[in-house]
């Protein structure tokens, strides 16, 4: 693990790393010492570990929580280099959007191979971060929705070392397989009028995870549209299953 | 408005009360002098105005936002006398569970007979408490699930002093028609293995509400058992709509 770069703004520290080729970004709470609760989040399509709608959540996750929070670059995304096995299928998902056809089965096929590649990105990830004396091995959660739930679910179903997870804004079709292995507390974030992803597999997704404590949460809107009162309660939840020091 | 006893516990001040043939009770601060927002509360069916589920949200209202709270027994519940024609129709909606019959359409014709009486009962029951010093004509709010869901949503939708409410455990054949004239903010709680209103007849009735901002809660579980946190996110659903001073 390298890191490149160090800032601090308003109470938080971000440090911004490579681990291998995967580029990443360590937000945490400016002069932390000690082990604390770690979010792991993964960014939506054509997004990156900076966009507004991950940083926004980050600093508060760091502020009021004193958490930790990672976030890397999917293949593709960000400053990775393009992929052109993954542009290959993103074009004909576009295509089959354009075309009025159904982008469910295509979505499936291209997150399961991504999420390939991402799990044991995401872990070595975990590994290295949860080595730092000011992160150390706490409880862990995972916050990601659309791209981010679609390869969120596949971690958070292979990773132990996940708590809790907030997901959302994704299909049975791409995710129910592996939802059923998810045990942990999740709250899931459906768009009631997702132009994306239909209602019927948004709640066939919620349906599937196993776990014994799960949450929906529907709110009116397009895909891109959460409204902002839903971030208070991801904090909340956060703070409920991992712990809240700030 | 006659009141008929008075006790205090704990920092909150319980009143009961009867206007015309209404049995009520009314829970405010101890102490508290001037307007503050007031919070309805419908009970459910075959409970009454001091039922648990009440009475520990009223407290909670009161203590942590000093909200003003009232409720009031639904005809034929808690201190009223038995109402014959209503006794007749809960039978034959049991009978109907029991045969293994939808009770859907009957539950409609019921509730939408008791709510022609409920829905001035609990205007006027407004009327006389807002005139009261220490409740004043504040912001109001509505909570009721299943019977209170279903007396509830034409309440709310004929009473423009109500500006939020919590509604729940109730199905579209019997309330989908005063949804579409309900507007303001609505968390709508649904359990998602309740065994008394299919999940399609909840969706639906979140999906009739005509208010911009409305939020749906599932969660896991039968219908009477809904989960501690969400009466946390009632709390600061009403604190965000009709303000907090707790």
């Amino acid at each position: 693990m390298r890191f490149t770069s160090e800032t601090l703004s308003d109470g938080v520290r971000e440090r911004l790393f490579t681990l291998g080729e995967i580029p990443g970004v360590l937000w945490t709470p400016e002069g932390a010492a000690g082990t604390r609760p770690l979010i792991v989040m993964g960014h939506g399509g054509g997004q990156h570990k900076k966009a507004p709608g991950v940083v926004v959540r980050a600093r508060r996750f760091v502020t009021e929580c004193a958490f930790a929070v990672a976030a890397v670059d999917v293949p593709g995304h960000g400053d990775r280099p393009k992929d052109e096995e993954y542009d290959r299928i993103a074009t004909e998902i576009r295509a089959r959007v354009d075309a009025g056809e159904d982008p469910a089965p295509l979505i499936a096929v291209f997150q399961a191979l991504v999420a390939r590649q991402t799990v044991p990105e995401w872990r070595a990830v975990l590994d290295a971060v949860q080595d730092l004396e000011y992160v150390g091995a706490g409880p862990v959660g995972y916050w990601g929705v659309s791209l981010g739930c679609g390869l969120g679910v596949p971690f958070v179903a292979a990773e132990p070392r996940v708590r809790a997870a907030v997901l959302g804004l994704g299909g049975a079709t791409a995710s129910a397989e592996a939802a059923t292995r998810v045990t942990v507390p999740v709250e899931f974030l459906l768009q009631w009028d997702d132009e994306r992803v239909p209602r019927a597999q948004g709640l066939a997704l919620f349906d599937a995870f196993a776990s014994a404590e799960k949450t929906l949460h529907a709110n009116p809107g397009r895909h891109g549209e959460i409204p902002a009162y839903e971030l208070d309660s991801t904090l909340r939840f956060f703070a409920r299953h991992l712990g809240c020091t700030g």
